[in-house]
C-alpha cells in the first residue's frame, strides 16, 4: 500500500517543473485500481504543496557510491542518494526525497512521475532504474544530453540498464480531458526498427486506428542530430525515397526526433526515443512510453476505432497478462539488449541465462496453448512478438543470443509465424529497417557496421498453431 | 607456362637473404609436376645469380597508388610497384622485378618464394596478395612488424587479404637432407584455437606421429608480445594451469611465438603465426605453412609413423584433392575470415556469397558420398573439417556467417560429426580455446570481448555417414 504521511514542511521543499494541472493529470494515469485511488489522493494533496516555484536544479551528478536501494519498493530496487557528506550538496528536492527514504516512506507521486516510477501489477510502485535520478538531476539546468542512447546506459559493472521514458500523459475517452481521444489529432512517430515502437504500430493496425491516428517512420540508422554535439539518434529522411518506409516529418518539418522533443519541452535532455505519441494541436509529446501507448490504443479510442470490440487487455486476463509481461519484459524484451550491450562477461552471462530460461518457459507455455495467456491473443503476445521477430536476424548475431535460435524452438517459432500472419501485422515488420538499424547504429559493438547476410526466414510459411483453437 | 628469360644483368641485381642451398631446397617444394620442372630449372639457374650478397633492404612502404596488376598471372593478380618517379627510390631488387613486370615476364622463382607466390592447380603461379610486397620490402632493414596479425591484412577496399607464410623448408625422408625425417628432432607449436594449426595436429594423430613429433599449444587469447610495441600475438603460459591445454615452451623457454621466429631469423618481421614446425637441433623454423606441413607429415615420416599406410594424398586422388582444396581454401577456410574481417559491406557481401555457394556445393557432394573426394578420407576432408567444427560456435556470430548454420546442412553437419569421431580427432578440438581465442583476440570486431553462450553442439552424437561405406 502506498503511504502518504510526508510531513508538510518537507513537502514545501519539493519543487517541480510540472505544473499543478500536470500533477492532477498524473492522478488519472492508468494505475491498477487499488493503487490509483491512493495515488489520486496523493496527487490532489501534493498538487498544492508543489506549486511553489523554486529555482531550477543545477546539473548534478550523483556518484554511484552514494546510492542505495529505496527500501519500500519491491522488485527492482529504488536507488536514491545517501551519505551525509554528499547530501549537503544536494538541491532541496533531493533532501525531501532523502527524508522519505530515511523514514521508509514512498516518494510522493510527483516524484513517481518525474523519476519514472511505474505501477506494477500488485499495486506497489516499481522504480525501474537509477539512471532516471541522474537524468532528472541534469534535466533543468543543463542542455547536455544526460542519457543519449541506450548504448550509454551501462553501469559500472558493465550491465545494460535502460532508463525510463519521461512523457507520461494519457489520452482519455473523456472528451473533457486535456488529451481527448478524437480522430486526426494525434500522430505516432515510430521507427520500423524499434521493437517498442513496433508494438504501438501493431496496435494501430489491430484496433483499426490507422485512419484515426496517422504515423511516420524515421530512417533506420542513427545519425548525428546536431552539428554542435555528438549525439546520434533517429532522423527523418529529406524525401520518401531515401529509405523506403521512412518519410519526412509531415507536421513539424523537423529533421530529427530530438527536435520533436525540444518542441514539446525546451528543457528536455532525456533520450529522444520512439515511439512518440504526438499531439498535433498542442504540439507536444503526449506519451513516449510504449507500454502506456498500447493501453491507450486498446481502451481509449474505441469510439473511433474500426475494431473497437478487440480487447487485448480484458479484465479476466489482466493478472495473467501482467505476469507474462513481468517475465517477458525483463528477461526477453529488454534481456536481449542486456546481452548485447553488456560490456563485461558477467552481466552478459547473467542476461543470457535469464533470457534462455524465459524463452524455455515461453516454449513450455506455448506447447499447451496457442497464445501466452490462453487461446486468446492479448497484449502479452504483441509484446513478446516484437522481440521474437527480430531474434534470428539480429539478436542471434548482434546481441550474441546464440545459444539457441528462435527457429530451433518449434512452438515459439510457429507462434511467431502465427502472429506475423494476423492481418495487418506483417506491415509493421520492416526487416530491412530492422537489419539496417541494429547493425548500422551501434558502432561500439559492430565497428564496421557490416550487415550480415541473415537467414531471411519466411514468416509467411505454414504453422501449426490453429490446432489449439479447434 | 612459366617463362625463364630474365636478362642475366637484371638477375645480378637481385639479392636474397635466402642462401643458395635454401634456393635449391625451394626447388624441391611440392609444386604440381608440370610447374615443378620449370621451377627446378629456374631455381638451379638463379641460385648462382642470387648468391651475391648485397646490402639489406631498407624499410620501404610502396604507396598503393603505385601498384598495378602483374599481367602474366592468372586469378588473383600480382600487384607490383610502378610509376617512374617512385621507382627511383626503390631498392635494386624492386627494379629487377619491375623489369619483369614491364616485359610481361614472370618473376624469378626466388621472388616466387619471397613474395609468397604459390603454385596453383593449373601449373601457373598464383600470387596471393599485395601485402607480401610490403612485408618483404620491410623485411630486412627494420624491426617493425609489417603485418602484425590477420586483422591488419585489410586492403583499401575493406577486404581481408591473408599474407603468405614465409618459412617454407621441407623435411625429407632422405636421411642426407638438411631436415631429415627422424624421430624426436621436430616440435610442432600450435594453438588449439587456430584452424591452420589444428589440421597439422590432426595429421599428427592420424598418422601416429605424436610420439615422434612432440607438440605444444599456446594460450588461446592474443597478448602483448613486447613491452616496447603494441603487437598482439600468441603467447605461452607461465605454467600448465593457466589455460588447460596450453603449456610453457619446453625447449626454448620463450614466452611468445614471436620470440621463436626471432630465434630462427634475427630479421623476421612477418606475422608470428602458428603452426610452427620447429627443428630442435638447428633451432629454427622449418616451415610455418600448414598446407605444406601436412603434406610432409603425410609422406615424409612414414618410416617413423605408427600409421604409415594411411595416405591422405594418394596419387589417384591428387587432382580431385587439389580441386576441392581450391574450392574450400578460398571460399571456406579463408572465406570465413574474409567475412569476419571485412571492413566494408561489399567485400563482406562477396565473401559471404562465395562462402555459401561453396558450402552448398560441399553439401551437394556430400549427399552422394561419404567424403569430399569419394568414400575415402583425404587431405581435403581434414582441411574442410577444421573450419566446419568452428562454424556454429564462432564464425556464425563473430564472423557474421549467419545465412545458414552448419547444423542446418544435414550432410555437412553429419560429415563433421563423422570426422570428429575418427579416433584422435576429437583430442585436436579444444572448443574452450577456440571460443576464447576468437571472441577474445579481435577487439576491433568484438570490442568488449564477450564470449557468447554458444550452442554447445555435441559432435559425438550419432551421424548417418556410414551408409556411404556399406
Amino acid at each position: 500500500m502506498v503511504r502518504s504521511s510526508l510531513p508538510s514542511q518537507r513537502h514545501a521543499e519539493l519543487n517541480s517543473q510540472v505544473s499543478e494541472s500536470a500533477i492532477r493529470r498524473e492522478a488519472h494515469s492508468h494505475l491498477p485500481p487499488s493503487c490509483c485511488q491512493a495515488n489520486a489522493r496523493h496527487c490532489a494533496h501534493h498538487a498544492k504543496t508543489y506549486s511553489t516555484q523554486q529555482p531550477p536544479l543545477q546539473n548534478h551528478e550523483i556518484p554511484r557510491s552514494h546510492l542505495r536501494p529505496f527500501p519500500t519498493f519491491r522488485a527492482t530496487p529504488v536507488l536514491l542518494a545517501t551519505g551525509a557528506s554528499h547530501l549537503a550538496a544536494f538541491p532541496p528536492r533531493f533532501r525531501a526525497l532523502q527524508h522519505c527514504y530515511n523514514n521508509k516512506l514512498p516518494p510522493p507521486p510527483l516524484w513517481v512521475g518525474m523519476l519514472g516510477l511505474v505501477p506494477s501489477s500488485s499495486s506497489y510502485l516499481l522504480y525501474r532504474r537509477l539512471a532516471a535520478v541522474r537524468t532528472f538531476s541534469a534535466a533543468a539546468g543543463s542542455v547536455n544530453m544526460a542519457a543519449r542512447s541506450a548504448l550509454d546506459e551501462v553501469t559500472d559493472s558493465g550491465a545494460f540498464d535502460r532508463s525510463p521514458s519521461t512523457f507520461r500523459n494519457f489520452v482519455s475517452r473523456d472528451s473533457s480531458a486535456r488529451f481527448p481521444a478524437v480522430p486526426g489529432r494525434y500522430h505516432l512517430y515510430v521507427s520500423y526498427a524499434c521493437p517498442w515502437a513496433s508494438r504501438c504500430l501493431a496496435y494501430l493496425k489491430l484496433k483499426g486506428l490507422d485512419n484515426a491516428i496517422s504515423f511516420t517512420s524515421v530512417k533506420p540508422i542513427f545519425e548525428r542530430t546536431r552539428e554542435t554535439d555528438d549525439h546520434l539518434g533517429w532522423v527523418f529522411p529529406a524525401t520518401g525515397d531515401e529509405d523506403p518506409g521512412a518519410d519526412p516529418d509531415p507536421f513539424n518539418g523537423v529533421k530529427t526526433v530530438r527536435e520533436l522533443y525540444e518542441i514539446a519541452s525546451t528543457s528536455y535532455t532525456g533520450k529522444p526515443t520512439v515511439p512518440v505519441l504526438w499531439d498535433k494541436q498542442l504540439k507536444t509529446v503526449v506519451n513516449n512510453e510504449s507500454s502506456e501507448i498500447i493501453r491507450m490504443f486498446n481502451s481509449e479510442f474505441n469510439e473511433i476505432a474500426e475494431n473497437p470490440g478487440l480487447d487485448l487487455n480484458p479484465p479476466h486476463l489482466q493478472a495473467s497478462i501482467d505476469e507474462v509481461n513481468d517475465l517477458v519484459y525483463d528477461a526477453i524484451n529488454n534481456g536481449v539488449y542486456k546481452c548485447g550491450f553488456a560490456k563485461k562477461q558477467e552481466p552478459y552471462d547473467e542476461a543470457v541465462r535469464n533470457l534462455y530460461e524465459a524463452l524455455d518457459k515461453c516454449e513450455e507455455i506455448l506447447s499447451k496453448q496457442r497464445y501466452m495467456c490462453g487461446n486468446q491473443l492479448t497484449e502479452a503476445d504483441i509484446r513478446l512478438f516484437v522481440t521474437l521477430i527480430r531474434f534470428d536476424e539480429v539478436y542471434a548475431v548482434h546481441f550474441k543470443c546464440n545459444k539457441k535460435l528462435l527457429r530451433e524452438y518449434p512452438n515459439l517459432f510457429n507462434y511467431t509465424k502465427d502472429i506475423y500472419q494476423i492481418p495487418g501485422i506483417s506491415s509493421t515488420v520492416n526487416m530491412e529497417h530492422i537489419r539496417k538499424h541494429y547493425y548500422g547504429s551501434h558502432p561500439s559493438i559492430n565497428p564496421y557496421r557490416i550487415v550480415p547476410a541473415g537467414p531471411n526466414i519466411d514468416y509467411n510459411a505454414t504453422h501449426d498453431r490453429e490446432k489449439y483453437s479447434l
